[in-house]
Formats: structure tokens, sequence, C-alpha cells
């Protein structure tokens, strides 16, 4: 009966998580109210509260989650044989899969974490999450010898994430905007630039 | 006498703009209020509204001043002796040289133009308008054979773009974020596209 318990209440805050990345998505964090959030999420506000204080919470809720799913993502890499085909899939997934609502609530989040003490250190926190990630990544690789060991792997995770950001811009921007063709291009000089520098 | 009012006219405009700039990076888009605008500007509301009648048309007068200024760059650029000079020189100037509050209010922008149908067009006609100049940029530097003629342009063009927006983003979220350093790399990923790829 606790199991049952703990599993709805579980359940209940990924549904407000879930509401509020539309929310959030849509109207912005700032334009967006706790009443909007329920009204999305079918709760009332009390029973809202009980699991989450302020929009600042729900956006700690939703980075954490989004952190556990990066870590999935880095671990499977990990386990990859081929370390250029993980980074290929890991830059589809990123360019081409993640959905809409995604793109827009970082673009908001990014926005918003200019303003905001407390989404600013979020944001920063999951970016720089990100960076360790990927260098880490690089460094097995390099380790491996996929790649050569002379690059310059701050450099290159830094024009790594800046493409990455650069694709949400574009697509958050641009709806019509599709970067799926970008994904050769960018093995391509992802390759050379891991590869050629010496 | 027609002529000196004319004057203070253009001034009085160019004044407003630089004000509202200064507001929208600071506050956002949607959070400002003309209000604030006149404040900065040290100008009463009758008068703001005898130049500019909506945020709207400040930002469509904010982005008619840009548009001139990128044109005089890549005017500057077509006259350059060397392709990559200038192309580098464009760069340093984009990733480091534009201002921080150059920068807030394009991401502003980026995110308003998702909701604000007004902003969207002046934003992605504004997008369309540069991602032009750079490909006839290209066209002729593949002319001169100062860069393969076998390049596909659309997508080099697509590429740049994606990094000087990821440029922007990454500085937009994280004022510690220093650009200047990615220059060289990203030049040497530029010239690896633009030369390279046969």
């Amino acid at each position: 009966m606790r199991h049952a318990n703990a599993q709805l209440q579980s359940d209940r805050r990924a549904e407000i998580l879930d509401a509020a990345r539309i929310c959030f998505a849509r109207s912005g964090f700032h334009q967006t109210s706790m009443q909007e959030i329920c009204v999305q999420a079918g709760m009332s506000p009390g029973n809202l509260y009980r699991y989450f204080r302020s929009k600042e919470a729900i956006i700690a809720g939703i980075a954490e989650r989004d952190r556990a799913e990066v870590a999935e993502q880095f671990s499977q890499a990990e386990f990859a044989p081929d370390f250029f085909v993980a980074l290929e899939a890991m830059a589809r997934h990123h360019f081409a899969e993640r959905s809409d609502v995604d793109v827009a609530l970082c673009a908001e989040l990014m926005t918003e974490s200019r303003r905001n003490p407390e989404i600013g250190r979020i944001y920063r926190n999951f970016d720089a999450d990100v960076k360790a990630r990927l260098i880490g990544m690089l460094q097995q690789a390099a380790e491996r010898g996929d790649i050569s060991r002379d690059v310059d792997l701050e450099a290159a995770v830094s024009l790594l994430m800046t493409i990455a950001d650069g694709v949400w811009w574009r697509r958050a921007s641009n709806p019509q905007f599709d970067a799926k063709p970008l994904v050769p291009l960018f093995m391509d000089v992802i390759r050379h630039v891991l590869r050629a520098r010496r």
C-alpha cells in the first residue's frame, strides 16, 4: 500500500512536469502562471503546491529528470563499439529527434536564465554537466585511439556544444528549419576537428 | 531650417532605438513597457508615440538600422583582397566585438519571435537577408577561386549561421563565456568545409 502510494506520487510529479514543459514552451517561463500549469495537468492548485512550491522548483524537477536521461545516453555511447557511430546517433537525436517542445523550453530557459538567478544556476549547472560528460567521452575516445591524442579537447567540446546550441536556436526561431541535413556535414567537421589537428 | 528639423527628428528616432535596445535586452521584449522606454530615452509618452506606435514598430526600426549595418559590413568584405581574412574579421566582430546588449536583444527577439507573428516576420526576414548575403559572398569567392566550386553553398552557409547563432546562445546564457578563442577553430573548420569537400 505504501509502495502503491509512492508510485502514485511519482506519477503525479511526472504528470506535472510534463504539463509544465508544455506551458513553458507555449507561453514562456515568465508569462506562465501556476494556474495555467494546474489546468494543463488537470489538478487543483492545492494539490499542485503539495508537489512544487514555485515555477523554479518545477524547472529544477525538469532539469533533474533531463539530467538522468542525458546520463543514460552518455552511458549507452560509452559501450558503443564505434565512437563516431555513437556520436552521430547522439547528434541525430539532438538535431532532429528531440521534440519542438524540448527545443522551445530550452530557448525559454536560456533567455530566462539571464534574469532569474535561480534559473541561471540550474541552466549553467546542466550545461557544465553535459560539458564534463562530453570531455570524458572524448578522453576515452583518445585513450582508445579513435581520435587524435593531441586534440585540444576543451576547444573541441566548446565548438561541439556551440553547434548543438546553434541548431536549437535555428529550430526555435524557425519551425520550418530542418536540421537533419546538417548531420553529415556536422560529422565531417567533427572528424576533421578530432582527427586532423595535430 | 527644414533640414535641421529633419536631422533632429532622425536623432530622436536613433535615441529611442538606442534606449529601447537597452530596455529589451534588460527586461525582455514582453516585459518591457513603452513607459520604460520613455524613461530610458528621457522622453514623454506623447513624444515617443509620435515616432513609434508600438514596441513592434520599434523593433522594425532597430532591424532596419541593423540591416543597413550588415549591408555595410558585407560590402566592405566584398572589396577585401583576401576572402578568408575578410571572413575572419567578420567572425571576430560577431563572436567577440558585438556588445552584450546586442547579444541579449537578439536572444530576446528569437524567443519572442516564436509567439509574436510580427516579430517572427521581422526576425526571419533579417535572417533570410543575412543568408542571401552570405551565399552571395561565397559564390563570389568560388568564382574568384578562393574556395572550391564544388561546395554545397546552401549547406555551408547553414553550418556557418548555426555556429554564429550557437556562439550568441552561449554568450547570452553565460556572460563569462569568451568566444574569442573559438575564432581560430571556427576558421579552420570553415576552410575545411569550403575547400576540402570535392
